[in-house]
């Protein structure tokens, strides 16, 4: 995180880097990045939402990242730019550089027979690497990570303490896994014969391609017979399940919590909300957003916004109006014969 | 996943260790199951479901397991059978072997005073095992695995790397534990005193039967004071919580994400869909099924299948919808007004 | 759980530590608590639940904690007290004594330059401690943990094997840590540019307060800018996902596998059931309780219970009730133009 000095930057040497316009005084000398709220002096922050317009009014942030249309809105320092949230991850990256692979191998770490370790390579405490294995130059395991047999993990890729990599996998390059991930454990394949439930062999593998993010907690469970493959720049939160022979499309995000069926297809640019579900076999277009805490049990072919979502009330009216759930289709068929006497009555006047 | 070369074994070979009907040439010569979309030479695939009969006509397997409706379906050679999935399973397990437990210590493993290991035990790197724990005969505890005082852990048992066991857990014989499974944390149990959380101890066990497979990060508590309860052959997939004092009957199969709350009771049988909930104190009957993303908030006393769930629509019809769910009881209620209306008018009229 | 020999205490040497009236004889001797159910001799129950009075009638326990209004229902000899499942904790948690840290630090261990430990801490078997972290005194932790560089945790908190705590996070004193618990994995920030997802770093930490417990495979992510914080007595079960910069306030328990999006802020003595969701920058008040299966997407201003759940049915009936659904907003103006039209058959009429 942190850790001696920190170095100075005017605003003008990173419109420099990152491009934008400098509006105000170029000069002003900048060291880490904050929140409108929190900012301070040497603090550069950003507006990438009208909603916190109030906020850039009263911030003590010595510049600011804005878009073409808050341009005017602050006479602090600023750069302006077409994508301000874009340029502040630029910006906040800059200011705070990942620390590099401090090349070596721990004391304490257990290799197996002919694994292969790229230049650089970090090997935390208490890994185990299986027997061919391969590391790519430049990757960081962290402490008490398990990579199995013949797995393969790219270079620049960095896994934090205490993941499991099962037998097999691939892993590409520039990825991040964060601690507790589970990747290519056996898919939920079992056959019933005469009461008893037979494992079906899950001898597929994960691919998961480059530039790819794995939060917390998240399994992803290796193929049945193919492979379950994870795209190029996919980021998936905490806590998700991956299914057997699931295929999730270059570039798509999911939130936190959302469990994939196996099988189920999911299409590139696609933006998935956290608790959701997607049921087994489904197959999902491109550029599909999927709102929060909502099961997809069907194929969706066209792209735009899903939801299937009861909202909340008070638990006293949540009780009145559920209770009419039941009911609903003896409801519509009453209001169907209403129509039907009514417009008998009418046709009798007329 | 394997390595070294495979052997092949005739379709004839197949039927005698597992039966079915033999029909084509069963000289053809096999070595690994594939799907049938994948297959090449070599390889037996199956049908067990008519959606992908298409997929048989096209299918460059070498042979295929086939249901008696499918017999006449493919000139292929095949294995005619009852249960076409479940044979398939066996010759996919006869095919794919599981590695035997290597048996032996690693230098890096910590054993506890008076621990038992039974004969052929293969104990991983990092592993640590408690006091008084016994693990047996043929089983693997995988790498950086914890396994508390006083637990035990049957024969033939898998526990993949990084689980974690706690004090005085009972694990039954064939087990299968993927990595991050943690067995006998502690329930979610305290009382409110003057604006405080006391924990209530939780000192009960977690009891699991034989033949029993756990999913990735899955976690099952401990009981409060009772045990907690998973009967033989259950299957738990992956992200599972089930909370102290639940029952689990034998043979029944849970799908990932699912939350089991605490002293739910389930029985034998039940299949229990993906990104469920079973509120607490629940009892479900044997043979129950329940969709995905449903919850269960009163005991069910009936076999057959139950949902709850919101179906998905587009974002802006299921604004349109959803908002009438807060008026539902109060259309009931028009509707009851109105049908009074139009039966008086119409008792008026005669 | 235990091992050794018990000791016994008399009900009445157990009203004079814990208050209470003692109803019958004070003289009977108790070694360890139990349900009413299950309760033999030595044991002492609790009721403090109506529904389980039948239970009393029957119990074989030596004696019983109730309420006032429970005082003449058992001849049992009693422990008659205001808040019996607070007594019945303080008992149970006297009988069943943790036990204490065992001062050291296991050869296997890996410490960090500069780390701090505080007097009579327990390091386990392949823990890493990074470099700078501090432990306070009599704190445990288990067996292949992981503490990132400059992590601090409070003196008296235990964690168990397997947690992970990345760097810079800040824990408080006498908390419980299950295993799988991972504190401080980066939030899910990132920017789209040019069809690619950039990397938002996350600088903020996860500061927790004291007496905190978090259950097996909880994830807190840290901040993006500011800190995660979650306030003290808070209660966290299994698998719940708590995004990055949300603020959780005192005393709020929360069951498992419910996911809070980054920026809510949840209340004082909240109550929030389990696989509930949050949404990202929401607000709840204090003293809210959310019913489980609940998705909060709005902020709550009031106390009182709030609740979002589609009731589940049998499948066949849910069918024929959530296609109706799709058409409810036309039913509603179905049933407008009917009460149009009657209202204007009543005028002319009149």
């Amino acid at each position: 995180m942190t850790g001696g000095k920190r170095k100075y930057y005017t605003l003008r040497q990173i419109a420099e880097r990152f491009g934008g316009e400098v509006v105000g005084d170029g000069g002003v000398r900048l060291q880490q990045v904050a929140t409108l709220e929190k900012a301070g002096p040497g603090n550069i922050a950003f507006l990438a939402n009208e909603r916190y317009l109030p906020q850039l009014k009263t911030t003590r942030a010595a510049a600011v990242i804005v878009g073409e249309a808050a341009r005017g809105a602050t006479a602090l320092p600023r750069l302006v730019c077409t994508n301000p949230y874009a340029c502040f991850a630029r910006v906040s990256a800059f200011l705070n550089p990942l620390a590099p692979a401090r090349a070596g191998i721990h004391r304490t770490a257990v290799l197996g027979k002919s694994a292969e370790l790229g230049r650089g390579v970090e090997i935390g405490a208490h890994v185990v690497i299986g027997t061919g294995a391969r590391i790519g130059a430049g990757s960081v395991i962290g402490a008490g990570c398990f990579i199995g047999n013949g797995a393969a993990i790219g270079a620049g890729t960095r896994v934090f303490p205490n993941v499991t990599v099962y037998h097999g996998c691939l892993i590409g390059q520039r990825v991040v896994l964060h601690s507790g991930v589970v990747i290519g454990a056996d898919g939920f394949g079992m056959a019933m014969e005469e009461g008893r439930w037979l494992k079906v062999p899950q001898i597929g593998r994960v691919v998961i391609g480059n530039d790819v993010e794995i939060g917390a907690n998240t399994t992803v469970d290796r193929g049945a017979m193919d492979d379950t493959l994870i795209e190029d720049g996919v980021k998936l939160d905490n806590h998700i399940q991956v299914g057997h022979n699931v295929r999730i499309g270059a570039h798509t995000a999911i939130a936190a919590c959302t469990g994939i069926s196996g099988s189920a297809i999911i299409g590139r640019y696609c933006r998935i909300g956290g608790m959701s579900g997607i049921a087994g076999h489904v197959a999902i277009a491109d550029h599909v957003d999927i709102s929060a805490h909502t099961m997809i049990t069907k194929s969706i072919h066209k792209p735009g916004t899903y939801t299937s979502l009861y909202p909340f009330e008070t638990h006293r009216e949540w009780r009145r109006n559920a209770a009419q759930l039941r009911h609903l289709h003896a409801l519509a068929e009453r209001v169907r014969a209403l129509e039907k006497k009514l417009s008998g009555a009418e046709r009798r006047k007329s």
